[in-house]
């Protein structure tokens, strides 16, 4: 998958910067997800929190067949699969809990612009949350009578974008996992961890920061949101 | 001043929105402002709290050449002078204790694309404090040694962003100069305030919903907000 980040933007001092927050995808190329067929091991059959990567829906619907018993699962989408097999994607809707959408991606499929309004059309296809992503602008975290806005974590110097929503997702989903429940007030501090394991993300090409990522460093970093969003 | 907000923009289910957040300059004609030559009141002259409002340098510089003893001075700003009266503008900087701009501006002018570090850049002309203003997305308040990070208050239907800028700016200096202090922690919950008086300005044209406004509802509004940004 071949997809170009950023925009060069012209600015008046002559200097030239990235836009780090738009995606445009100039090609798309599957290669090894081209003829991927997924067969879970029979640990990861037994798994209870399940997170559904932005593939394929069919490939998405093919792994939760696998799973037995799955207690809270969640998935993330990109805009090709929204277009070419949206009817497969609002199945999904209905097998999860918790969907992570981009707001961009969001707008696109529900045609609505307000991102609150988005997040009701895509709520009333099923999942129980819905997280609208807006990249450095932080993210909002809706259910059928709750909302959470929280901003992003202050980062000085953007490496590399690519993967931050894969990486919020992990933060997010361990979370849940640790402390074994997704009641709205733990999914608040999900959303937050979740923003600050991306937040190291974002600072270092590939998974280069979160190698050795230890989670007192996180812990750091939560107590630092903290002094920066609180009033 | 005639200036088109937003755009047009089409999406997959055939709806059409406008992006509200998005503001584009079609023709600029100054009408009044063209020969206006502010000339303050004795009242105002005495006034504590300044608030130079986005208008011509020159004319910021006239007001504030009138106050006899401000205390705290504030500005905001638009791309027009920027682009052609940088340097006045750099000299304003210099007399205010606050900056308020918009995120797109601070860009323009600062040539860095990352809001902390075009908000360091203005901080280094002279202002103690800048916010900057993202619309939907918040707002950043900054200082030499803190920052602060606040998300806009939800809004369902925004109806007309125009004044939006100003309404904000009000709410936050209306809580300065009622608490007569402007600590960093009374700048923040200035900010929150700030936030909160700009969304009951977009949803309604004009000074609409600004009118009868009483501050019980904004303490409403606050204790809402408390409630979807607190974790």
């Amino acid at each position: 998958i071949e997809v170009v980040k950023g925009r060069r933007t012209f600015r008046w001092t002559g200097q030239y910067e990235i836009d780090m927050n738009k995606r445009k995808t100039t090609r798309l190329e599957l290669n090894v997800f081209k003829d991927f067929n997924p067969v879970l091991n029979e640990g990861n059959c037994k798994a209870r929190f399940i997170f559904l990567g932005n593939i394929d829906p069919d490939l998405q619907h093919k792994v939760l067949d696998q799973v037995e018993s799955p207690e809270f699962i969640a998935a993330d989408t990109i805009e090709c699969y929204l277009e070419n097999k949206p009817d497969r994607f609002r199945e999904l809707l209905k097998r999860i809990q918790l969907l992570f959408m981009n707001d961009s991606e969001a707008r696109l499929f529900t045609g609505k612009h307000n991102i609150l309004s988005a997040a009701k059309v895509l709520l009333d296809y099923g999942p129980e949350y819905v997280i609208i992503k807006k990249g450095e602008h932080g993210s909002i975290l809706i259910s059928r009578d709750d909302i959470f806005i929280v901003p992003a974590y202050p980062i000085n110097n953007v490496v590399d974008p690519t993967g931050a929503g894969d990486g919020y997702a992990g933060g997010t989903m361990g979370y849940i996992a640790k402390v074994n429940s997704w009641d709205f007030k733990t999914m608040k501090k999900a959303v937050v961890y979740g923003g600050i394991v991306a937040s190291f993300l974002v600072e270092d090409f590939s998974l280069g920061n979160l190698k050795d990522l230890k989670l007192e460093v996180i812990e750091e970093r939560m107590a630092y949101f903290r002094h920066v969003t609180s009033y």
